[in-house]
């Protein structure tokens, strides 16, 4: 009998952003692996086990779940957002490419979710709907100077910017530094986005300026956009948030 | 009485793909607008009418839609994938900006979906498992210069590039043109995904390398994935495709 592995998306935590597709690989596994609070947020059965973890734990949580999948389980990890991006597919890889041969002969799936930039950008409007790039801002795995220089190029030629994991206790002057290298290329008006826990009771979405943002509420769970220089605000009659949304034609990039 | 419009994404084509918010949005609603083959993979409905449109069409359906909506109707648009991302929200936008004040009072939602490029890269592994971009090769609404420029800045800095809209029938050459471009920074062997129509009857998701991406086989509705250089490869025993994917961690990036 041979075991599976599913890295199941679960978008950005409510419910009703979860595909029938995710909906059904949870089903199907016998153990579900991932950092606590995401595991909480699905119904226990009696039938599947559970095996949750700390947040900074991926490397260890991927190699037990392919251990187990070794053995012939059906097992599933699961993901906040979409598994392949800032998340869990890619450890997995990883181990399956540093483990043992069995690892490489299973049957592996990745689920798809809602990453958080997508839906903090439905939340506002289209503010992604021109070019743009998702960066970490985590110097955790990557030095300073190579977001440094990833921020220069991408603002210089008029990409939007999504910013993942934008702060953290043991990160605290990252955000700050990562808007005032913005302001080198772009206008202090500029809109930025922050989003958290879209879809939970917790929801937390605004819009502010560059200018404003270093110094904004933020933390590891929020997720940044950053307007290129053509990202526009529309003001709405009798509601308090503007709608941001990113033309699709380009205007000239600068530099 | 106001009418109310949701810009529903409805993710890569298979119905596995949806979210409950966008099968419940869809539901609510009384007059479905999209592009034609999108309206047909949804089941008809006697209380629904269809309003199909073509695929340029982007503009007049935004207009007809919100036309609609201000009349008091419980109007979606669908879009392919999620609404955000090179699809119908920001077409949306500019037409609230642009229309009359009436237009801007409406309540309208966007429904994020699965995005063609979180569903390749699913597909194959995490070739985004690390900072990525998003750009369209179309030059209809941008110049070609400002394309190339996006490119050579991205693939200098070390971002996976994820190109939406890489051909048609009338932008022959752009994406030969693209690939020889990103030629000029990275390796031969780069690793490229190829996909389109994930999760349909006709799927096709191959991998290839930059040097062989000029010329394999692509449409409009084909997403590529173009690694970085540290993108790397799994071959597994008795499996046609390698995984594909970009470790976490960062090597530096290039001049």
């Amino acid at each position: 009998m041979t075991g599976s592995l599913a890295v199941v998306g679960l978008g950005p935590g409510d419910r009703r952003y979860l595909t029938e597709e995710a909906e059904a690989a949870l089903a199907a596994a016998e153990a579900l692996y991932g950092y606590g609070p995401y595991l909480d947020r699905l119904p226990s059965r009696a039938d599947q086990t559970r095996h949750p973890s700390d947040n900074r734990e991926e490397r260890a949580r991927a190699e037990a779940a392919l251990r187990h999948a070794a053995q012939g389980g059906k097992i599933a990890i699961v993901s906040g957002g979409d598994p392949g991006v800032f998340a869990m597919a890619a450890a997995v890889c990883e181990e399956i490419e540093r483990g043992p041969e069995s690892w490489r002969a299973l049957d592996v799936a990745v689920i798809p979710g809602i990453t958080a930039m997508l839906a903090v950008a439905a939340r506002v409007g289209a503010p992604l709907g021109h070019d743009f790039c998702a960066l970490s801002l985590s110097d955790n795995l990557k030095p300073w100077e190579v977001i440094e220089r990833r921020l220069d190029a991408a603002a210089s030629v008029g990409f939007v910017i999504a910013l993942y994991n934008p702060i953290s206790r043991a990160r605290p002057w990252q955000l700050a530094s990562a808007m005032a290298r913005l302001r080198r290329h772009l206008p202090a008006t500029t809109p930025v986005v922050f989003g958290r826990a879209v879809g939970r009771a917790d929801e937390r979405v605004f819009v502010t300026t560059l200018e404003e943002a270093a110094t904004a509420p933020a933390d590891m769970a929020t997720l940044l956009i950053v307007g290129a220089r053509n990202t526009r605000l529309i003001t709405r009659p009798g509601r308090m948030m503007s709608l941001v949304y990113t033309p699709r034609a380009a205007v000239e990039a600068s530099a």
